[in-house]
């Protein structure tokens, strides 16, 4: 990868190997608009694309235009397809390397330079997308396979449907928030004594208030009703990634999720970060999952064996006295199912995917507790309390005034890392 | 009530006590825009607002402007509030009355009537809202034991938690469209033989596409995230009311729906009638729903006693022949859970509900099989062929080519018939 002739430190996410999409309001607009994060800086589009003119940074010949970058959501530059993404990526690239095909119009351009790099920290980011819809997959297999343990021992932890098909569930989309967005403990029915019969629920906060790791795919294409998205093509439907927190109140899941599956244990937050990650910063970091022992069907048959994203996730938990620990690493390697698979699957009946809807992947765990993408693994099911760093404190779920961050990021061989940023959120009682 | 000057049959849905708003689009006006529907015209508001004026149709004083009328959808109408709801009907009807206060502006206008009034047959309609989350219950009291027999027996018919709370799950709001579009018979993977092992499930077209007799609600005012609205707020929240099909393909869903509920069983198409019946033209028809054995928690609590509409349902089979029977008829009455409890539970952890958000009532059954929403029941389970009229053709589940057709009306003590007009959709192969 080339240099850039910003300073970057090794260590940041955001490489010129990655130019992740991002809405921002700065401190001269406060409209929320297009910016890419570089560095510890945003390069905001609308003020560079007004500057340096369409020819500069979109395809010629194509329908879109400059507007898009002004916009409050990236729907519209997502909906330009695939092709324009990797155009402006690259044409982003170039303008940002130390060997520029066009010093002239940012490198060598101080006036510019200074309206358009923001430093991030004055940056306030919005969610990204509007979302339509919101798909919650269930393909992290370790994860599966661990709670279905808790629920139903080894022998039926995972239903026989699992391994033919990637598992979901509609989510909610209206409580899909942005990073950094305080996470408010949940009220809800709760069986406090699950035997008693009759049974008796109460209704207050959560006392299981947990998170699970995932990945969030971004739709970019839509396809019309009654017409499937093939395998094949469904690459092409993706507009890139995020780290997605699936908030998650056990107590109240349990008593409400049979038969018709999760809702208010889950609908009263999902967090994700606010830099998308297009899917061309991720494919040098391909790599395969985890082997499924079943054939699959033709549909969800892929030509290539490396599905998958080998991208390094951590949770860490500060506690409200601020002492931080990172509680869980696994990685985007552990999922069953890709996310092609997962679109395949969503609209082999017909079902349409908008521009701007969210697949979340499931909870991304490892094999072993230490690489729990929740802490119902990590406290083997609300039984045992874990170590924070020190080991002075302990937790189970969550308490109020814990902060749960989720980091992901992938490093390239040439350095170059590409990273998604934080996805945090406080919980407040 | 009051006499229309338009002659209006008794038995239209559209009487002058109903007045619902819908998207429109004219032979003069291919825009979508808002109108309602009277008797067997459709009245073009946006023709009507323009001419005759703000002061003579919305409040005085308010934020609310005559735009509203010319939106492609009806949030912005509905974002507006109840208060102003009633005002706009109430003018409505007013204006079409024999005894209008105000004949010169549309009664004698002869010149405003020829461009207003529209035939509703050369009008199409649209779908009526933006829809952001699609929420479907499962209060059909009749419905939730006749298919838990079929599936647990009559012992464990209903889960534990069903007396409750009002059990739901977030539903696909992208394959919502308007009735008339067709249904395409979605393909899945079905479990030809549950009991062979290993499973091995096929990709095939359903065999067992079933329909779903519901009302939906859709929601006027949102609630901030993190704050619940309260069971007495809760009529405050609700626009209005239409049918709703929730087709459902039921081979798909048996094999897809455990652990996290149903998924491409459903997503492939959900038909809503185009005429949102305001909250407050149901009103009279108010009546007691099915009595819930167990004492329901604080928050669920409703002051009055009568919580759901006494609304005279029915569903409607027409063969690729042509021949129309009425295979069930059914009552609006047989819902265990209100629109007003549903709000309150979907909330009660903070989940925000958004102006356009649809709550679905789940399938409406009586306690008798010709009382039933769905085939499913019907069919006793997909094990029993129902007759049609006339005795030559049966059903289990739906052929290629057939038409389902859900109607919904109230009569009033003195006149004046409040309908829904036809939820229909026909099958495709």
């Amino acid at each position: 990868m080339a240099r850039s002739w910003l300073d970057i430190d090794p260590s940041s996410d955001f490489s010129l190997a990655n130019i992740p999409f991002g809405i921002i309001s700065t401190p001269d607009d406060s409209s929320p608009h297009v910016g890419i994060a570089i560095g510890t800086y945003v390069l905001d589009l609308k003020v560079l694309a007004l500057q340096i003119g369409p020819e500069n940074l979109l395809p010629s010949g194509g329908a879109s235009s400059l507007a898009v970058f002004a916009q409050p959501t990236l729907n519209a530059f997502a909906q330009l397809g695939r092709s324009v993404h990797r155009h402006v990526r690259e044409r982003i690239q170039d303008l940002l390397s130390e060997d520029t095909t066009r010093p002239d119009l940012l490198k060598n351009n101080a006036e510019l330079r200074e309206r358009a790099l923001v430093p991030q920290q004055s940056v306030q980011m919005h969610l990204p997308m509007v979302i339509g819809d919101y798909t919650d997959f269930y393909a992290g297999y370790h994860h599966a396979y661990a709670v279905g343990v808790m629920f139903r021992g080894p022998e039926n932890a995972l239903q026989p449907n699992y391994t033919h098909f990637p598992v979901g569930y509609h989510g909610r989309a209206s409580s899909i928030v942005v990073s950094g967005t305080p996470v408010r403990r949940p009220v809800g029915q709760i069986l406090q004594d699950p035997k008693a019969d009759p049974k008796r629920p109460t209704v207050a906060p959560t006392q299981r208030l947990d998170i699970e790791l995932e990945l969030g795919c971004f739709i970019s294409k839509s396809n019309p009703l009654g017409q499937p998205v093939g395998i094949d093509e469904a690459e092409e439907h993706v507009f890139g990634y995020v780290l997605l927190n699936d908030w998650s109140a056990r107590d109240i899941q349990a008593w409400e999720y049979v038969p018709l599956g999760p809702f208010n244990g889950k609908n009263f937050a999902t967090t994700i970060s606010p830099w998308v990650v297009l899917a061309d910063a991720l494919e040098p970091f391909r790599t395969k999952g985890i082997e499924n022992p079943t054939p699959v069907q033709e549909y969800l048959k892929e030509k290539r064996e490396a599905t998958v994203y080998d991208i390094h996730l951590e949770v860490d938990l500060t506690t409200p006295e601020g002492n931080t620990s990172t509680v869980a690493k696994t990685s985007g390697k552990n999922l069953m199912w890709s996310f092609p698979q997962m679109i395949a699957h969503h609209t082999l009946g017909g079902c349409p995917l908008r521009p701007g809807d969210l697949l979340g992947s499931g909870t991304i765990s490892g094999p072993v507790p230490e690489q729990s993408g929740s802490l119902l693994e990590l406290s083997e099911g609300g039984k045992r309390e874990f170590q924070l760093n020190g080991g002075n404190e302990t937790r189970m779920f969550l308490k109020d005034g814990d902060t749960v961050t989720l980091r992901g990021f992938c490093v390239g061989k040439a350095g170059g890392r590409v990273g998604f940023g934080e996805c945090t959120g406080r919980v407040q009682g």
